[in-house]
């Protein structure tokens, strides 16, 4: 199957832009999936709960109807990054004056989320687990666990930007049975690109991270971002990674069946190999 | 504290002359905790369970006594890879023609472990739990989980090898408050000093992984071992790197202390941000 890594250059709140210049990208090349960034659609550097209200999509929103026109056009997959606006999705305790009592929230939830989107539409979501920084200020944690969707062309799990510093991210999505981890990201430091051929070892999985590039600069909070998407294979082998500070897109072909065998050589076997009476987890 | 990585080059079978030449390199240098190769003493290279029976050491052999002697002389701490001879320390079922019925069974185990010494004898010991390849011949898999010793100079955690392959291993050791890991190696392949870093970057831990130098070839089976013993801070950074092909020692002052923080920045704590209840591990 062809991957495409779409790496772009979001400009903060600009949603049509941001979507209408991925598409640009997209639609130079032939691929059975493309991964986009994390908030590829509205930038990262969020400043206020107001903004991520006025952002966020749901699933009849912009974002997501075109990203599915494109996969029925392209007859393709594809995954980005977005805020996701969900209405009601959960009882929260509010606490009175004299009394603890449970009433159901209106308030919509935000999530920081990745959508996978195929030519039949809305094939599943992901949303972030491990939030960083100011995200905690913005979003609520994800509430999905690692979920892997099984399509005719491999089985695709997602995670997005610092869920690669926990182990147990991808682990729990190679433990799902994922061929490749579709991974949006926002990357500021340097540390993610090199350790994704570590996860990749260690789980037998590809990997497709997909960074933005670009300065976002807002209330004096400066964001450099790193670029360097790349795909890895099963065997940690980079194999394409992008520039630093250019949006572009990459095609590799590569054959997710490989990563369907986990055996290490004649003794081992990557996951039956695990003791999990013997660790604390 | 000081931490001393000793890089040795093994004769297969040789206890005597293994065990001399680390004395040797650590009777050249001043520091608080030695860290030795895995199988130090005896080589890795094993054909046949009648060597691991005639080559395994127990509490009151040769490799521990003189370990135990060095630590008391030098008030140091000392971890070393080493085939233990466990005599009695399991039942095991045995199949009969007609029935099933437990017996005792007298046949000593033999595990691929490590031991910590100190100046006042045996702290503790680790057996490897992910054995890798034709170790699964000769030993049996670990059965004391990855403990963490509370010293005076820090919380230690040993693991061997092959368990870097698995982020269980380092994870459960940070998860049980382990500053440093000492891991006592042989690697023939070229991932784990890479690796590394994102074991400490992803548990906020030291670790100093001693590896062996030297070819063993035996019965046609030809093991190149890589060097490159390395200390990696909490932090991710290579403090000391050794050859790929010497014997050496080198020592490396670090303050284990910094391994207590676990704060990445403002919002996140690297354990307390885990949610296990999402994972599927």
């Amino acid at each position: 199957m062809k991957l495409a890594i779409v790496q772009t250059n979001p400009i903060f709140g600009n949603i049509l832009k941001n979507v209408e210049d991925a598409l640009g990208l997209m639609n130079s090349v032939e691929a059975n999936l493309f991964v986009l960034p994390e908030l590829f659609n509205t930038g990262y550097n969020f400043q206020s709960q107001e903004e991520v209200k006025e952002l966020s999509e749901d699933d009849s929103s912009f974002t997501m109807q075109t990203m599915i026109e494109f996969a029925k056009k392209k007859s393709c997959y594809v995954v980005f990054g977005y805020a996701e606006k969900v209405i009601c999705d959960q009882y929260k305790k509010q606490r009175t004056t004299n009394q603890e009592q449970s009433t159901i929230n209106h308030e919509p939830s935000y999530y920081n989320s990745s959508a996978l989107i195929g030519p039949e539409g809305i094939i599943g979501k992901y949303r972030k687990v491990h939030l960083y920084y100011r995200e905690k200020l913005f979003f609520t944690p994800g509430n999905l666990g690692f979920p892997m969707f099984d399509l005719p062309l491999g089985k695709i799990g997602m995670m997005i930007c610092f869920d690669w510093f926990y182990p147990e991210s991808a682990r729990s999505l190679a433990l799902h049975g994922a061929h490749l981890i579709a991974h949006p990201a926002n990357l500021v430091l340097p540390y993610c690109p090199d350790a994704m051929i570590t996860r990749c070892l260690e789980n037998k999985v590809f990997a497709a991270t997909t960074n933005r590039v670009g300065v976002e600069n807002r209330n004096d909070i400066n964001l450099t971002y790193i670029g360097t998407s790349q795909v890895v294979s099963n065997r940690g082998k980079i194999l394409a990674r992008c520039s630093d500070d250019k949006p572009e897109i990459v095609v590799v072909e590569i054959d997710l069946m490989q990563a369907e065998n986990k055996r290490l050589n004649e003794f081992n076997d990557l996951l039956a190999d695990r003791r999990p009476e013997q660790y604390t987890l």
